[in-house]
């Protein structure tokens, strides 16, 4: 990594530092014309030179395909182009990529174009899915990320040193503002610590978002008075940027605690546009991910996603659980988790990772090793709605879980003394 | 589709308009059951059945599968599962839902987040591809649409019953503000129509977009002062929503005719964002467009895509070109053309397609062919800067490729009168 030319130092905003990207890349090609092209491309160059593509500029500018490890063939091309002709062998590789981070100054949505813009359509790769990414602290100083993460979400809700337990608004979608309060008062009244609207419920005309927030939100501060336990409502404010203001506005007002975005649907500048303006902690669903993760050979790792929306200002991410709802298996949940645990520079950047997803008392154990941490929020319908105790015995049941897994002894132990721990574990006898 | 049910006349917003998506999915279970659990995830159910979902509210809310068309089975799932086992098997299905509009009112991330949610992600599919979206009046309404669209970028750009002529700033990063300014003013005093900054330069320290627009603008009033031919520069604005807001009141007090976005980096509520600000029209690149599209069984198809972003309020949008820059083929950059040029619900909201990559006077008259009509813009590099008499003939000889074309004339007979073209003919022989 160079330093700048003493010739461009009439140029303001250079300088030596760069972010880079390591890629898995498929082409019937050669490699490393390729991916010479794939720098060029998403740097200095067109597909023909032009005049002012100087040596000078592009010193200055050029991205540099920094290393190249070949991973061997296969016979089919794993994404369709026109281009691949009678190609009857594709060369895999893993390409790292840098760039200096003057061409695109401090701008997250300019850092998505450079890393996943056209390069994703060249017609000379059949694969391309981006692993993972370097960002100097220059650049990730000056992203939002998350204004409260995890001791700001723990502050907030009151919880400390255990999982946040919770679960979602069900059914996901058709109740009314006053059937949601009268829903989540019972919640609160079992003892939960988190409720979320599903991702689907955001502003229907039978459930407008602002008066769902202050039904919801009263209901939950009397049910605080009587029994002293707080309880957190991710409000859904998905929406335009100025409707998600004016909505997070009515939650502040309301003595609300936190709202939720679908990620996804407002992408990375509706996003931002709301962090800049929250003064609550954003909870971010990542509805729609399969569809930027499930072929192997194209999208992003949820390693790169992640840092994208923690340095947009999310302050929790959902991650899937080990019920095994989703197509990812325990091993990508658990890394998915931990990415979300890593600082970007420190702890305070760190998101709450959201398990959820089909989960039990069975699961939490395995859950714990997975995150490798207590800093999460477990969401789990049937386990606390389905607990033939009612919901204050699964709440309780789920409670005497963690306290379990977390002292180390074996639920089924720990169950002796804790009944509706007991009701749970033989509710939902173990897998086979 | 059913009438309002009379017992939910107490509930407000609710109507018997539904909107309907249609997939095409794989799965190595039954094609019913797998069709049936999408419509719930998507609507009212949960993987349990909870107390809340009556009958009544299921009436109310729930999807309905519509159609399920088989098309036979294959021996290897197009995407990995946890849960496919030793599926052997996978059947392919075309299946049409439904869902009523009350479920998420006039709001596009809500539709996003509904048509393409979480069952991206479930477990039973491996393979899930959105082909089509039927919306109902309602709905189209309600959103901004283009502002200008073909009739409106005709009355600014001044260019009448012919494709607008462009180009992009090459090389794509490195010029500062005067130097990008020098360059366009070649090019306005070349005849060009239209120029656009490349995609990847938007607000980099070394040519802040302000500073970029200014300096370019004042240049292209002063060349159109000499020459009487009006230039339109997109200037793209990508970043935060009130970064884009702040330049694009800059660009437009400059004199500008269009500000230019990075669709997929900016996401759908920070489009709508600028869209309800924006007084310029609104030049869509769709750079990462592959990533979205190129796994044949995941993601959507251009037909779908191109209909967010006109509902958002695109006025421009990329389609690729017949250069065959990227992966897709000539039918796939024919059937994106047309899709931009079919109205939503009238002619006004037709946007215009943007041909672009590698294109040069050989692929004018399938580009017309392509296109069955003139409403687009053809930004080329090389057929312009390449043209062998310079920027000032490259733009005759393209000017004279459609004038032939739109006439029926083989460009090889148009160029006996006209000497530019003529030129360009030789220069770029036809294909083999």
């Amino acid at each position: 990594m160079s330093a700048p030319d003493t010739a461009t130092a009439g140029m303001r905003g250079l300088s030596a530092t760069r972010f880079a990207a390591t890629y898995l890349i498929e082409t019937p090609g050669d490699v490393e014309t390729v991916a010479a092209a794939m720098a060029g491309e998403q740097s200095t160059a067109t597909h023909t030179r032009v005049a002012g593509e100087t040596p000078e500029l592009l010193r200055r500018h050029g991205a540099v395909v920094e290393r190249i490890e070949r991973l061997g063939t296969v016979s089919t091309p794993s994404l369709p182009s026109h281009a691949t002709g009678a190609a009857q062998s594709f060369q895999r590789a893993r390409v790292r990529i840098s760039w200096p981070l003057h061409n695109i100054g401090p701008s997250l949505p300019m850092l998505m174009t450079t890393l996943m813009g056209n390069q994703t359509g060249m017609r000379d790769l059949t694969g391309l899915r981006l692993q993972s990414l370097e960002l100097p602290e220059e650049f990730i100083r000056a992203c939002p990320r998350p204004a409260f993460g995890i001791t700001g979400t723990r502050r907030l809700s009151g919880v400390q040193a255990r999982p946040l337990i919770g679960t979602i608004v069900k059914p996901n979608i058709g109740l009314a503002p006053e059937e949601t309060a009268a829903l989540v008062s019972e919640f609160a009244e079992a003892g939960l610590d988190f409720v979320k609207d599903d991702e689907l419920m955001a502003d229907p005309p039978y459930c407008p978002a602002v008066e769902r927030a202050e039904a919801v939100l009263g209901a939950v501060r009397r049910a605080e008075d009587r029994t002293g336990h707080r309880l957190t409502y991710a409000v859904n404010i998905t929406g335009e940027v100025d409707e998600m203001r004016r909505r997070h506005d009515a939650v502040l007002a309301a003595g609300g605690r936190c709202v939720m975005v679908n990620l996804n649907a407002v992408g990375l500048s509706g996003l931002l546009a709301l962090r800049r303006h929250s003064q609550l902690p954003i909870h971010g669903h990542r509805a729609g991910w399969g569809a930027m993760a499930r072929a192997p050979l194209m999208g992003a790792d949820f390693g790169v996603y992640q840092q994208f929306w923690r340095l947009a200002g999310v302050d929790h991410l959902h991650v899937s659980g080990l019920g095994g709802k989703f197509w990812e298996t325990a091993e990508d949940v658990t890394a998915s988790a931990r990415a979300c645990l890593s600082p970007l520079l420190d702890d305070s950047d760190r998101a709450m990772p959201v398990f959820s997803g089909g989960s039990t008392v069975r699961h939490v154990a395995g859950t714990l090793r997975a995150a490798g941490s207590a800093d999460l929020i477990m969401t789990t319908g049937g386990a606390i709605l389905g607990h033939p105790g009612g919901p204050r015995a699964g709440v309780e049941s789920m409670r005497a879980a963690w306290a379990a897994a977390m002292a180390g002894i074996p639920p089924d132990d720990f169950a002796r003394d804790h009944p509706p721990l007991a009701t749970a574990l033989a509710h939902w006898p173990a897998h086979a």
